[in-house]
């Protein structure tokens, strides 16, 4: 089933000489499948095949395009079981996270689609002329979104279903009318081989013209790079690690021609325990954090990795608590053993930091890529003055800092880089008590959650999976819920354009009954 | 009343060592005031200030900060003519487009101080807890725009009032909740100041944090150059060259944490004049494109620079009219001498290319730094082969490129780089016999326009000003209006927080009584 080819448009294609496979993780060996690399031909074809089905595609209505998101759903789901086998092979997860993920990747895909259904999201403004102004009369005026052309979706290694080949960033490209060429993740490309298989033919299903959607492999740096430096890629979506996605956002602002990159880069998560709430439920927090921690092998972007609170009794508890209840949850399978190998890395490296010491690991065996969770302590002042200590560890390891007293855990925050989540476990009162603090927070964050855990990223239109630099590239866009379509279009205004020949968004008549703003009212009425 | 001096939040400043002067291109003579660059400590509190003045202006309800802009209104309007004759003293311009162009300024600080008492900006999005959710209950998320943090504007030299000290860059960001760093443009530093002493006795009387509002002068690049690569200033607005702005959007990618520029940066504007709407109105059209070519001396970013037709007799005898309108049309005074010898460099470069002819120019006398408008002419394989003909020359001059058909005209047109506008004049058929053209004209503007000129920019909610690369460094935004806000918010999402702690804004009672998305349903309606 697998051909380990990269799909050109809607054409398997292997003119390329380098190959690669990918790695089972729980077998602790590599997968039988061989993929090899596009070509810069091949790369240029995808190209090329994208930028001139921009043309059509771009003029496709609503209704096509949420038909052509829906039959790539069915398609996905026509896979059945061989696509979740695919998924847990090459990824480690199990099946139920393979089974959940795909219902969070067709879950979006349909958001998508009822978006494009119901049609208002183009936010379509309209201005009537006012012919005998004076001193001069003004000129009608109608605005809606419309694509900014060909994205370039980078797969992320964590998300091989949700945040990849048919994930968020395609999904919301496809719904704002951009042609998609996807660089399939090294780790998982089997599995982005099938998912790829399955937009393609809905592609072809729902006759979207060639080259809406590609899917290519490469294994080093060089296809991104080729793909983001084209004159012909409009955009990028990209979910992965600060280095990589800082290269790709430097590649595109230093174009002749800038891009816009969205790239989510993930963070720290900080969690802030205030005194009251720990002495009320220390035992519930330590069990809902081992259990956050520990979720996914800790390797989500929401990840909580730094834990905060101020020294005393109630804190010495809560450590103490969080360190048993990690120490009895059995350790996951990373997704591949260089992951496995970063985070043991990092997390020697945080050891070696001075002033740092191991609260609680888990102490059993496990298999060889198996990830085995930590927790660690630093005092405040340690950690101001220590960079090191803040730097994200991608795996089931969280530091918890013991503040002397409120000002120093203010300090932390102050310093803190931009943050996809900022928690506050607390007592309501203890809220107000504590403004400063939550404000400060707010500065640095996307998503600022009261007493839960970060990770859980629920999938609507009030989510932001975002945040200040380096949490993403441009805090002012979401990578998560129907809003994510904001970062691949761009505004355009009809002057004075015969309403015939106008989109129907922008229409008199209002034929889709979409709402839109008319003369600064927000109404779905016809102009007559 | 003018004292040279940088406001360095209320306090007017001078510790620099740099001084220069501005001048009077009608008079043809500096003016008498000295201004004072400001000092690297200058720039440094400055921004120490907005930075401070950010954690309270932040907070300001919508209502506080209307009254904020309506001040700024009306110490503007307090000024009277004083502040009209500096305008003219430093610009060239005479008074009735001084007077037009203060009636723009107050008139956009206005709209978004009306934007700020209704309220519904803040795009609040509500999705409510579903806690008997299976398999994992959905937490309750409220959404809503917050300010970025300080704003560094660049004033323009084309537009004192409009788009510079209190123009649409800074009313957008104060609206949005961002203090403003004004660098002033060194051609009107003088008027810069009394305007920037009306925002600041406006800030004072309406309670405003010191620092929300500070106005710096500099000659060189120095000063911009700092305050874009302060790690306290969070966003950059700017309007001027395409040099410049590129300048400035590297500057910003380039910092260790990237921040936003929107530059927009001027373009050629070009204006399709098809077969059959000159033969039936070349008069008509002659008239019309000879005023637009001309007006404000032809330093407006919506100037026609190019023409573009196919060779005939209706061309012909189109080009002949225009370039009788042309040569009576008295010529204006330029901003500044630098801006008539560039513009003479430039129209002498375009005339030096092969195959470029002058079909008409101004004859009579005129006073020093008046621009002399000129018609060149070009045919289209030329054109296709010579990048200089499609570079800017900012003032009175357009280039009418004469192509051999329908295929050469669409060549060109997929050749151009983004621009702010395109126009179409034609006949209402024409406009569906020429369908390719269009769609490929769409791709590359921000505004199309039908039968009108390009000059004129409405402000309304309708309205983009701004355009693919390198009209605007980022064609996902406005400059112009009350949409161009959201180039200085980000989204933010609060998750399970109690409600009387959220803004009010999301909070349950919808006190604002503002519309909100509640569960994907747009209402105005509480949340029981």
């Amino acid at each position: 089933m697998i051909t380990g080819k990269n799909y050109v448009g809607n054409t398997l294609k292997a003119a390329g000489n380098r190959t690669f496979k990918t790695f089972n993780p729980q077998l602790n060996t590599e997968n039988p499948w061989v993929f090899t690399e596009a070509s810069q031909e091949e790369i240029e074809e995808a190209v090329t095949l994208a930028h001139q089905a921009f043309g059509i595609y771009k003029n496709c209505s609503g209704l096509e395009k949420a038909d052509f998101l829906n039959a790539i759903v069915d398609e996905i789901l026509a896979l059945g079981d061989d696509l979740l086998v695919q998924y847990c092979s090459e990824s480690g997860f199990p099946m139920g996270r393979a089974e959940g993920e795909r219902g969070r990747m067709v879950g979006q895909l349909r958001s998508f689609a009822q978006m494009l259904t119901e049609g208002s999201w183009v936010q379509a403004a309209i201005d009537t002329a006012v012919t005998d102004r004076v001193p001069a009369p003004k000129e009608d005026l109608r605005k809606m979104m419309v694509p900014l052309g060909p994205v370039v979706v980078f797969g992320s290694s964590n998300f091989p279903f949700a945040f990849s080949t048919a994930g968020g960033d395609t999904a919301s490209a496809l719904a704002a009318g951009c042609p998609v060429i996807v660089k399939s993740h090294s780790m998982h490309v089997g599995t982005g081989e099938m998912v790829a298989s399955a937009v393609i033919k809905a592609a072809q299903k729902t006759n979207m013209p060639e080259g809406v959607f590609s899917n290519l492999v490469g294994g080093g740096t060089t296809l991104g790079a080729s793909l983001v430096k084209h004159p012909l890629v409009k955009a990028v979506g990209f979910t992965g690690s600060i280095r990589a996605g800082r290269a790709l956002f430097d590649l595109a602002s230093q174009r002749p021609e800038p891009i816009p990159v969205f790239a989510e880069m993930g963070s720290i998560n900080p969690v802030v325990f205030l005194p009251e709430a720990l002495a009320v439920n220390s035992q519930k927090w330590a069990a809902a954090y081992a259990g956050s921690i520990t979720l996914g092998a800790g390797q989500f972007c929401t990840n909580p990795g730094l834990l905060i609170g101020i020294k005393g009794a109630e804190l010495d508890k809560f450590l103490e608590e969080l360190g048993q209840a990690i120490e009895k949850i059995e350790p996951s399978c990373m997704l591949h053993p260089s992951m496995k190998a970063g985070f043991e890395e990092g997390t020697e490296t945080m050891l070696s930091q001075t002033g740092v010491s191991k609260i609680a690991a888990y102490k059993g065996d496990t298999a060889p890529n198996y990830g085995v969770q930590q927790i660690l302590t630093v005092d405040g002042k340690t950690f101001l003055e220590n960079k090191t200590l803040s730097h994200e560890v991608f795996g089931p390891v969280s530091i918890l800092v013991q503040c002397n007293d409120e000002e120093q855990l203010l300090k932390i925050v102050n310093q803190l880089e931009g943050q996809l989540t900022g928690t506050i476990i607390g007592e309501p009162n203890e809220l107000k008590e504590y403004d400063k603090l939550i404000k400060a927070m707010q500065n640095k964050v996307g998503r600022l959650i009261f007493n839960g855990v970060p990770t859980g990223v629920e999938v609507c239109p009030s989510m932001i999976h975002g945040g200040p630099y380096p949490a993403s590239s441009d805090s002012r866009f979401t990578a998560v819920g129907i809003h994510a379509v904001y970062r691949w279009v761009r505004p355009f205004s009809f002057q004075n354009w015969p309403n015939e020949l106008l989109p129907p968004e922008l229409q008199n008549e209002n034929p889709l009954q979409i709402l839109r703003t008319v003369n600064n009212i927000q109404t779905k009425s016809q102009i007559s």
